[in-house]
């Protein structure tokens, strides 16, 4: 029994021979072994690979995460990387040879049997992030006239290829999908019972264009643990298997959250510091731009900062308190945006919600801001105008953090880019604004 | 077949009566008969459920997304919450019976036969967030004496109660798990086979005790669609299934993603403005808080301030940027931390590569920033300052939002919180404690 309380990951010495590493490693699950190898640079890994066994190589290498397939398959022989083609299932198979340039790729393709080659030639067809790009093209199938016998001897043919099958599909002779057979009731049926009187008719199909993450959410709504594809004519032509469907979730949301944080998922694989500046520096430049648009705001009240120099104060407040809102704001919004749950006067509730929030944390925040102040600096006058500058600020970002997101969807940008650093930047400048406006405004008072 | 390009939500007129809306959605599926009722209140829906067939009734209720279990049930009679458990498997009945009182937990389970009573009984025993918490208790096992045409016998009888098999577990006689044998096998073996023989010993468990997220991340690595779950003992006493998982892996991620927005998944659920507020309003006040701490800060430089206004101006670039800088860092290292894929000596690895980012960084937008107002305002000096004192909060940061994380972690605290308004504000702070100290050595050149 394998104990899974503690990793079995192997601390290796990047300094041991290939053929070391790949005695130390060989006994691992390739998981394991993966993670152990994760560690190694990639033109390491790419020696070690070859001299494990094909199947172990083959799912080692789907399994490593902090490589991209690139990296590591660039110096490989052609010949190794059609070996390690021909152990995967036609959807690795096809990320595989889809991570070459295009001349390596029809070398190899040009070393792997005719089946497979058709199969990872029609994947490589579909976009990436559909569900065309993630299925595969191994599946159990029958026609609907057949019996449960003959389903069980197709298995019983597929099962070296097959890693795991779930339902057996059935179809028409038009090779529509007609229905799925559980193995559940595979396994309880007759013998000679005909498929089409236990089938379940209601299948739950994807087609090939859905986005991955539409699939994603299919899976999760039904508790599906496969899912067959089906082309424009209703033809079957691939299943997805859940294990796909997590990796999906994770990448989906590894975007989202470094879309927040103004970088990259592509960071993770990246080791070169340089490269890593490229990825993260466009969004520091809007900030810095954004800031120079702040002191150039600031500049434009540049007379009533002179007579009243606390007011540049509690500019940070102002600026702190309309990021924090806005991105509340636009977090709630975007999360509650994810898939296509979206009912006509959905958008209203939800703007007249934030709207009831705002209302409150404004008058809450404003009266504690306007008490501190009054009672630190003794200056009512002064604390009556950050008060109510941050109470305007707190609606003008919740405002905002609501119509953004929907805004960016319209314009076919994702509407995460709405928690990004561009949205804060430009809050900033806003509330900078409204500030020192209202404060301009009163500023005979203030002196 | 089912046609998923599009949502099959319905959209209900909440002014209906409930036993036309229990109409309306009654030949829909459970799924999307639940999304349309998401949109209706608590009571409203409490009043359709018991029209529903039990059945139907039982899969909606455990489908609903934006309303919680408990604001459905408070209102339910015993009886009917009851029957409602009857038809969930364990580890649904359960959350159902978890989310009433103490009195009314007692007075549903006193009206549930014996052995669901036992089974959701001890699965309360179990914390929330555990394997112990998430696993069902339904699932086929034989001894490993069994022949298959034995385990297929149990199949045949646990058909009603289960709705997924994928694998038959193998126990010895003191019930300990020591193998599986998944239903492909089985379809494909011959009936009097000795299940010992044919079995994977090889299979990967988890305790009841484990960490629901590290559950996720055993389901990950080992691509399965089920896991057994053991006791301290290596008995077997359930088995969770990978639907459960991706709700675990969604369930963590909103977690994750709220924390950094300064909220909390809690308000997805929350209709009351006031409530969202009080879940908001935390964070704001952290917030405000740091943001007088910016002022005093500022006013420390009073003085240098009241000779160079200008330097106000450029607080915001400073502050902006620093939160930037420190946002993107800290998600990078939080999003690395995940799982417990750290080994010896990376902590290190990832804080000199950070270091060499924030490197390059700082060197292109303090010199980017210094060009730019030496243009601008034609005042190198001033430009040199903010220049560098940006590079140097820049470097700052980066270093924070490195190390925040393991430390945040090793005092038991959610390293997530490094990359919510907490240390933001943190960083507001040093920034312009960084920046005016800098301005304030170097003032004579300035005036």
């Amino acid at each position: 029994m394998r104990e899974v309380g503690e990793e079995l990951i192997i601390d290796l010495d990047p300094e041991s021979s290939p053929a070391e590493i790949a005695g130390q490693i060989g006994e691992l699950h390739p998981a394991d072994a993966a993670l152990s190898l994760d560690r190694l640079d990639a033109q390491t890994i790419a020696r070690i690979l070859p001299i494990l066994p094909a199947e172990m190589a083959a799912d080692v290498l789907m399994n490593l995460e902090e490589h991209g397939l690139e990296d590591i398959l660039v110096g490989m022989p052609a010949g190794t990387v059609a070996g390690l083609a021909c152990e995967l299932e036609s959807d690795d198979a096809a990320d595989v040879v889809g991570a070459l340039d295009e001349t390596r790729q029809f070398e190899v393709l040009s070393m792997i049997n005719e089946e497979s080659r058709g199969d990872i030639e029609s994947l490589l067809r579909y976009a990436d992030e559909s569900a065309g790009g993630i299925m595969s093209s191994e599946l159990v199938y029958v026609n609907r006239d057949a019996r449960v016998m003959d389903a069980v001897d197709l298995m019983r043919e597929a099962a070296d290829e097959l890693d795991e099958v779930h339902n057996v599909y059935i179809t028409d002779r038009y090779h529509r999908l007609r229905g799925v057979l559980p193995l559940r009731k595979l396994v309880l049926a007759r013998p000679e019972a005909r498929v089409a009187d236990i089938m379940d008719p209601d299948v739950v199909s994807v087609t090939t264009e859905m986005d991955q993450e539409d699939v994603a959410h299919v899976f999760r709504k039904y508790d599906l643990v496969a899912v067959p594809v089906v082309d424009r004519l209703g033809q079957l032509v691939g299943r997805i298997t859940v294990d796909d469907i997590i990796d999906v979730i994770h990448e989906e949301v590894e975007e989202d959250i470094t879309i927040m944080a103004g970088t990259s998922d592509d960071e993770y694989r990246e080791e070169s510091a340089l490269r890593i500046s490229r990825i993260r520096l466009p969004w520091l430049i809007v900030g810095a731009i954004g800031g120079l648009g702040s002191a150039t705001a600031m500049n434009l009240y540049r007379l009533s900062l002179e007579k009243v120099l606390a007011l540049a104060f509690f500019v940070p407040v102002i600026t702190a308190m309309g990021g924090n809102v806005g991105l509340q704001t636009s977090t709630i919004i975007v999360r509650g945006m994810h898939g296509d749950r979206e009912l006509p006067g959905e958008t209203r509730t939800r703007l007249l919600r934030e709207w009831r929030v705002a209302v409150t944390n404004a008058a809450v925040l404003g009266a504690a801001v306007y008490l501190t102040i009054s009672l630190w600096l003794r200056d009512w006058r002064l604390a009556l105008v950050v008060g109510s500058a941050l109470a305007a600020v707190i609606l003008v970002a919740a405002t905002l953090g609501t119509v953004m997101p929907f805004f960016l969807r319209r314009l076919g940008i994702d509407p995460a880019v709405a928690q990004g650093p561009f949205v804060t930047t430009l809050n900033d400048i806003i509330g900078i604004l409204v500030y020192l406006g209202l404060a301009t405004l009163f500023i005979d008072q203030l002196v």
